[in-house]
């Protein structure tokens, strides 16, 4: 396995979804920093199980404990490991499902990895619950990054056939908590909520698209050519369980474009280059050009579906149906929309230290 | 800059579109392989200026050098330095466009990034030039990865709204080499050129996408959490001038499934377990589950189009207008399918090798 | 900061003196490994202060707590993070030192590097209490590689200006734990302890040598040029607080020779090809040769020292004196011998599996 | 193999004895710096053999070649790929050798490790050679850390039992390229001289120290835990062939002070804290406390000698002798003192980078 991220802001993620904890440890955040703690409750509280009914009904207070690397309520320097505990553990019905792999889930893939000694508890290492190690390394990158006037934020783009007309940031910023669904516009909300529902009904579940901004990073961040912040915000994504697909600006519409349609010509607004258009979601070459850095990120429905399914079981070869019984969200989407945010921050933050943007704050002299 | 890329099978590149020289050199390339120097030819003669009349005139033979690692026609375990010389320089018209940056290009972001010290002629180390180091390293590992049974193979899949039928892997084999937009589909590749080459009348350009397979790929590939399949294949092909989104299986389509349809139910062939459908692309949980990994690619219109465009002057801050000269390819993506597969070559040898897939050769005894 | 090493046995640690616990995270452990934790907890204890009259009197029990990565007994795959508490904590003291560093300790380059800002109670991240994450990892590290045979085993050699007489392998193992000094030759040990105590009487410390041998290492692990053997162990050996010197094979004393003496003649014993001598300590160009590995690691004196000293207000730069109160250990060398196998173990582990001879064990079919 | 090294400052090397050229790629080399060639010549030119009677005879012009990365005589951001030509290549005598390890050389264990596929010749990559491309990525690295004041120096301080009196700054920058050993006192590089002669006439060779410092290293560089600057500086030292001992300030005299003696009490010159002694050798905790930085790197003698050794026929089994008939130095400290140097700036130029001290070069405005 691979736990680590990142290459200055870095961090490396550990637990299983039936084990004591989840948890990470930040290496690389630079001193000085003020720690909002309460703020990453709230991040958490935002991916948590059980906020509304639309979700798993698996019970989690996910309360954020700080083991490491914060001193008077500042960071040191030293690496910051933080953890929730797992208290709502029911690992009963996985022993039924051990030799019978559920479609969509990493089961099977697991057992081939890892030559059936992972814990196959309700995910394990694989488990959505991991999601919530990378809320807290993001929820913190975010503090960090604000410190230098970066915002991130994400909502839901789509669920279903349902799309979001494109919000303004005000919009985003005023109505993305305001509905179960984390969608801007109340209208789509609430046709999205209708569609989960009936996809619950069904025994099914649903996918959806999250769009994520940040605004106001500075021109001339990213480390070309490999270290690019598509690439290195790509695979940071695609560590999100369930999701299959990341585009920047225009993202697969740029397909059937031509260049004169395509290209986002400079202009100049209060003395700062910028573009008119932003289909390159603010990105060339890999580098930030100062306009917001727009990606979209597909998630799959939610592979746990309470309906009959086919598969096999892995000792005897034979095909088999198999009924999945636990507490599964119909749509992860939602709740996906602070990872998205989240891993979106550290990605930014890890490229600001890197291009020397965000410092260490050296303490008052007294 | 971040020049180099990979764990195992690593590799940095070098040099600049008028520079001396492009170049790459391997680490970790286990000893003992045979290498075909001219399939390494023919695949940077696939990725080659000039090939066919959609592409840009610039006349280069790109004859691959081999520095060192390579002894006897093996490989011996240290690093492999190949380059390719830069002969048809013609970096005079660059000059003029010093300090007016070119939309689509990263002549403002590289400006931004590297205090203005880049070398900016012809797009300096940020031209697509760069990927015929790119395609060296993929080469070999194409070669190394078939050692073990593993094919590459990607298509052009759509140029503009122009859509290729989904071929089967006979048809990609036999007929994606036989004409110049590389689509297996000799009608839609028909339609592909007559797109191309009506963008070129109108000076214009126009976008694409190419689809990426891996065949044979055994179970149990890769390393989550992090470095998963397709968040390494993603960073990897964003390195990839023009590329803005990358998906796996049915990609930005799971959005609108339910997940009674986009589970991939499991079943057994020929003694091995796998999978009826393939929406997942052959990777679940960032492993590989023994189906052929299929990514599709976005590439945005070739920026460099002969019409006026809107520009600032990045010394002066003011708008005016430029006029690109260059040579230019109309459309990147069919000379854009051997950089894809290689990139993809690349990120497989280097999980097939951590996971032990891939290994050294040990010398016959005498 | 930087708190992971190794490059596929990796791990990552974090905690402080006087927080909550200290902790290491280890990432790329194969699976299907069975974990003794009484081993574990046993090497723990072999560090553990107030294991004898001559070590600090700081009492902590040292418990290993096992979070994630071990199930049923066998590691998983997933990341093992693994932590002891911190009980005995008495931070009153560190206040009124907390702007006159002492001398030989980190307090004035922790103060210019991290701003003001970093956790000073007891030297916070820079304690040498920050060794027991490393005893954990590499206790874990022992168990693997003694999987394929390789055994790792430290002394005290030197401890001041008296010298243990070079030991054998059985003595090695027969005697050095059965002194508190860790001298496998029990008249040198008493020598020692002497040392230790006239130190302790005259209110002052002492330094020593430790030395290390790895035995049963397979040929040809290693990867140069620059992750040799040597410089990953030195690497990790200069981690350890107070090492300033580490030597291989008969290190210092090469430079006194000639080539004709200081040349391991080969042989063949068994069938196998071998040396005569061993001046090289087992490795040339940097990887193994199959014969013992070993190092000579010196550790300075012990930095407090119950005697006033001199040094600076770091805020008012005058110079004052200090006299330091803490409870320390007048010789930290019996104690450092399970941290020097530590990290030669896990170097080691981390080359073994880079080179292929440590594996995944796969799961018995039932 | 593993051939690339560092954080920030990082740099690839490749190229064997034989083959067309040893070569770098230097990545992540600030922007807006201007280059010296000639200085880089001349720090080769110190390597170079054939620079005295006391080298090999081996005649290499050894002329750099800037490949990429320089614009206008000043970095560009881009990688850096620097090589010199091979070209006094007599690779006949290597066949007779090819299965009789060279005892103290990399033959044998280069078998084990590439399974026979090395490329023998001349050591292949396992030559001193390869240390040219050490010198070019730290001939340019000194010239980065001279814009911020930081000098290195290195010198011979020890050649057999002969050591070299404790030389002033002032004297290691007047002297040491006075005479061919590289030692400031004229009198000891008399002596010195003649004992590499005695052994050169006795068909032997004779081992050695090179001490390094550099100076004006402000307080607060290092990456502590595991990115110290102890462990970073003998991780790039242990790269250097021959060398088997890294000791820092003290070292090994280290293990036989006590605390009292060995602590550097701290004082106040010129309004800026330092330390009375240096024993720590600049360093503490892995971090610079603003004295110089002093590290002693011991040499092995060289392993070729002009006798008859007895070694192993790799094939066979059999024990035989050889005689080994190539252009060797009798003693390679004096042509390793560059090297040892180079070594030193790189890493010191990456933990300047890291902690944020040398930064890019903004272009004037025009």
């Amino acid at each position: 396995m691979s736990n680590t991220i990142g290459n200055t802001y870095r961090f490396t993620t550990f637990g299983e979804s039936h084990g004591v904890c989840v948890g990470v440890v930040i290496d690389g955040c630079p001193a000085g920093h003020k720690v909002d703690l309460n703020h990453i409750q709230s991040e958490l509280d935002r991916r948590r199980p059980g906020q509304s009914n639309l979700t798993t009904t698996r019970n989690e207070p996910d309360k954020v404990e700080v083991i490491s690397g914060i001193f008077n309520g500042v960071t040191t320097g030293a690496p910051i490991c933080m953890v929730i505990r797992n208290k709502d553990r029911n690992s009963s019905k996985y022993e039924t499902l051990r030799w019978t792999p559920r479609p969509g889930h990493a089961d099977y893939t697991a057992e081939a990895r890892y030559g059936g000694h992972q814990d196959y508890r309700g995910g394990g290492r694989f488990s959505g619950r991991n999601t919530a190690a990378l809320v807290m390394a993001g929820a913190l990158a975010k503090q960090i990054i604000a410190s230098v006037g970066v915002q991130v934020m994400g909502y839901t783009a789509q669920i279903g056939d349902i799309q979001a007309p494109e919000p303004t940031v005000e919009e985003i910023k005023e109505h993305t908590e305001s509905n179960p669904v984390r969608c801007p516009d109340q209208e789509t909300a609430e046709k999205m909520i209708q569609a989960i529902e009936e996809a619950k009904i069904d025994s099914d579940s649903i996918g959806g698209k999250v769009k994520c901004l940040a605004l106001y990073i500075p021109p001339g961040v990213g480390q070309p050519v490999f270290d690019t912040l598509e690439g290195d915000l790509a695979k940071a994504l695609f560590s999100v369980p369930a999701v299959k697909a990341v585009e920047f600006g225009a993202g697969v519409l740029l397909a059937s474009m031509r260049g004169s349609e395509s290209n986002d010509p400079f202009n100049v607004k209060d003395g700062k280059i910028g573009t008119e258009s932003n289909n390159s979601g603010g990105i060339q070459g890999g580098i930030s050009n100062g306009m917001p850095i727009t990606c979209t990120v597909t998630f799959k429905p939610t592979p746990s579906i309470a309906q009959p399914q086919t598969t096999v079981n892995m000792k005897t070869l034979e095909e088999t149906t198999i009924n999945i019984h636990g507490r599964h969200d119909p749509c992860i989407v939602p709740r996906a929309v602070p990872v998205v945010e989240s891993m979106t921050a550290a990605v930014l933050l890890d490229h600001l230290l890197r291009s020397g943007h965000v410092k260490q704050v050296m303490e008052e002299q007294k």
